[in-house]
């Protein structure tokens, strides 16, 4: 079976190909991974592109140029613009692009019936639930279906961590041995981990006891 | 309130384009084409501008490279492989752009998300259904839950299409008396439309006794 999966270059995408490739069902992988022109992405797109050679999958980059030049987020603007704190709280709501699930989920389902792939994976997790909608158990059944009527070969969604959270991600990982220094978590996307911004206490939090991440002291 | 709607330059999003712009409770429309790199696209594009100039839509044309790079469909290669005969039938298959409703739809969802408006509006109808399954109420149906539940302003995603068929709309625009000459549907994209192809044959059936179209003789 051919499958696709959505790989970002963080850890809970990566964590789930390391998952994927050792399942004998699966003959092929292919990851895509969507620049949609934000700081971070840069850096996020150079750790998808390490962790899809690791693993052997087919890897494309999908340029989503439209949602710099028409969509609002701060991940989009200026440095100065990426809220610090806690990923669960209210200001992170500003670190939201539109719909962004939906979009890269769509373009991903598209794709996959077109090289006729059974299954399409994603690795939202239940951390995700407070701020994105778009990452949400209803959003995901709804736009389950919508693949599964939408599409001549039934296109399969699986959301696998929708209902566990980020830390239980992580010690998935360290079961499997994943090196989660190939992954990228920061919005601010420097030379290294800014240890402040949502996604990086999101990180430290689910790490926490085997982290290899450097970061900004 | 702020609307959205897809609009391709052919006659059904056209008429439904006229017929919003009367509606007297919308106070903005905001019209998105996409550009997948098409023969056909082109043209349509032409088209899809001067509605919207015409109805005083706000206008973007969105390009979407990936999909000539990375999909399959006949719509996308040479003059050569468009089928001609009924729209209805099996070979008109070839012409699907995998899961091109969906695609469009989440990206205007994400960019009504973007600009606040409430509504979004894609004019697919009945006898779309034969051959596209991204066009069928159930697809539909269950994007638009996804979409209320997937964004922050809970986007209502309208179809009022979506259970007449092309002859009704025709019927309305008549009514309305929406210029058809401002449309294009040959999937061939030529100068003129060619009158043979699936999309010329359905235009020549829904507007029997009423078309202004120019055919190639």
């Amino acid at each position: 079976m051919k499958i696709v999966i959505i790989l970002s270059g963080g850890m809970d995408s990566g964590v789930l190909l390391s998952e994927l490739f050792l399942r004998t069902n699966i003959s092929a992988i292919y990851a895509l991974t969507f620049d949609y022109g934000s700081r971070h992405n840069k850096r996020e797109i150079a750790y998808a592109r390490k962790l899809a050679y690791g693993y052997c999958a087919d890897h494309k980059i999908i340029k989503l140029d439209f949602i710099k030049k028409y969509f609002k987020s701060s991940l989009l603007g200026d440095m100065r613009d990426i809220p610090e704190g806690h990923y669960a709280s209210e200001n992170m709501k500003s670190t939201v692009v539109p719909f962004r699930n939906g979009i890269m989920l769509s373009i991903a389902c598209g794709y996959a019936e077109s090289i006729n792939a059974e299954e399409l994976y994603i690795a939202n997790h239940a951390g995700d639930h407070f701020i994105y909608p778009d990452c949400r158990p209803a959003f995901i059944g709804h736009l389950k279906e919508a693949m599964h009527h939408g599409t001549f070969n039934n296109i399969r969604l699986k959301s696998p961590y929708c209902h566990i959270t980020k830390r239980d991600i992580a010690l998935i990982g360290k079961k499997l041995k994943f090196d989660f220094k190939n992954t990228w978590s920061c919005y601010k996307g420097s030379n290294k981990h800014c240890g402040k911004c949502g996604t990086c206490v999101e990180r430290k939090e689910a790490l926490e006891g085997f982290d290899p991440t450097e970061y900004i002291k």
